[in-house]
């Protein structure tokens, strides 16, 4: 049968190779996929032999005898051929597997999607969506780190990838895409804006115009633009500010008894809020526009974490989402900017 | 007695002139401050005569009869030289009034600080801090939107203002400043970055380096500075998600009786965090680096928000915020960058 083969870096993360490999465990018992796990074979063993059963065939151990630390420098891991990371990315280069997973050094994961699993042919810059929660759905944001100082043709592209994104894996028809800007109107912004929005308003994409911070929330767009520095540190405000509000709200509770009670009562609410905002819980961040698909997941990933990043991996296989991927950027691209 | 005098405009934002003359007959009582009063003389005179009293001559009602509206384009506010705005405007540049106040479109109050009252002589570019609200105190971010398209002379600048800022209004004693980036080290980031990096690490400021986005709300810096893109997209998206969080947690506490008797419960801390969470709240946003503070208050800003702005505008009368910014700026300044 024709499965799809997955990578998975079982050394990277907080918790690997422990919950790593649970999750290739978990995923393996949902999922119609062979999974590479990638790492000190004798650890990899010793866990799937406590944690018992699973089809063996579908879970390969292949031997890495290093490791790319969380805080070392991105590039390291392209010196460091024997680490897990670097041996699950040459698995894709070489076309034995299909898609990668890792909660690892999230630059060192980055530089293997861009440099050793590399671009598609008719991308220029791969870049990161990510699929920020809002009360009427989800707004794929991108790029959101993978690139700085970027081009207008390059936010043409970005464009496309989050509308391919959009359409194939989250299901949404004909997205409406939008440019983040500061201002509504057009001529709004600064200079990489500006000659963005000329390209994506000649582009056959839904392209409403000019997207505000305020609509990264709202629900009013689909998929928002943006260079992957300003993207970036949205992101990760994003999540600080989450975490101050939660800690300030927390101070405000412990002042009353009441208002403690009150917080007991609400929590399986927050609970499911919590699911609902966690991207992590949605599948992991995936690197869009390699050759095959690079799914970063938190450094904190759990076992279920990694589940879902496998099936988010499985999706694009069984999406054929880079193949989508090529025909948008040939037929949607304005027809003065070749590749 | 030399009190400082405060142009308020009457006419601008979405309760005027109700609210903001409101807010004047507050601030009049609370401070020792002369207040312009800007707008249609017979609305603001009846609503003064109705709210009763207060010290008159604190209270000089300057008549203009044309008003900006909330949406039209911000550079039609210098052509509308009999709007409320310009002519509150031009009290600060003819140096009858020491501050400005207003809750109007703010691309006009922008336009009117920048161009009707003018820059420092020592500041290129006056920027928009922002004091944002962390457990541990508050962030000053800068700038939030009054410059795009930035260069690294602008940024050591920015990072000036939020330092004398930080010090003179917020109280911070020898303010820790860092640059918006994104990753810890040196050299990471994009061209802008890098650049300015290596002026503010020549400067006499406290600057700890790379700021990252998880930064801007964990209390870590006393200042951040970026550009006014990338700040004006934090913000905005900062606000949209505060406002989503709330939806999607007040959606899912609706589906349970126990949990919205547990919301009712907690309702009481809940208004304390907004409360602490409000900058609107705290007095409005402002511009620096102006010959006189400029404060932009939000569209929605009620009596209380306009007489917290009258209080911030006091504040930098009797801090002599002015005097320090030059100051600082002379001495802070690496010894090559001559403005």
């Amino acid at each position: 049968m024709n499965r799809p083969k997955i990578a998975v870096d079982c050394m990277g993360g907080d918790y690997a190779p422990e919950e790593i490999v649970k999750g290739c465990l978990l995923a393996c018992r949902e999922l119609e996929v062979l999974l590479y796990l990638v790492g000190d074979e004798k650890r990899i063993r010793n866990i799937l032999e406590r944690e018992g059963a699973c089809d063996k065939e579908r879970l390969v151990i292949v031997h890495a005898d290093d490791v790319v630390g969380m805080h070392e420098p991105a590039s390291n891991v392209l010196k460091k051929k024997n680490s897990s990371l670097y041996v699950a990315g040459l698995l894709l280069r070489e076309n034995k597997a299909d898609g990668l997973v890792s909660a690892g050094n999230t630059g060192a994961v980055l530089t293997v999607g861009k440099f050793l699993v590399g671009a598609l042919e008719e991308v220029e810059r791969p870049a990161i969506g990510v699929a920020l929660p809002n009360p009427k759905g989800r707004t794929v944001l991108i790029d959101v780190g993978a690139n700085v100082d970027c081009k207008p043709k390059h936010l043409l592209q970005f464009a496309i990838i989050g509308h391919t994104y959009a359409k194939e894996i989250l299901g949404i028809q004909n997205p409406r895409v939008g440019i983040l800007s500061i201002g509504e109107e057009e001529g709004k912004g600064n200079e990489l804006v500006r000659e963005s929005y000329s390209l994506l308003k000649r582009s056959k994409l839904n392209f409403l115009g000019n997207a505000e911070g305020r609509d990264i929330y709202a629900g009013t767009f689909d998929v928002i633009v943006c260079d992957g520095f300003v993207g970036n540190v949205i992101l990760k405000a994003s999540e600080s500010l989450g975490m101050a509000v939660l800690q300030m709200i927390k101070e405000e509770v412990q002042k009353s008894l009441l208002a403690k009670i009150g917080a007991l009562l609400i929590k399986p609410a927050l609970n499911n809020f919590k699911k609902k905002a966690d991207f992590a819980e949605y599948g992991g961040i995936p690197l869009l526009g390699a050759k095959k698909p690079v799914i970063i997941t938190h450094g904190r990933a759990n076992a279920k974490a990694i589940k879902n990043a496998i099936r988010v991996a499985n999706e694009f296989y069984l999406h054929h989402f880079n193949e989508r991927l090529s025909e948008d950027i040939k037929n949607l691209s304005p027809k003065e900017v070749r590749i």
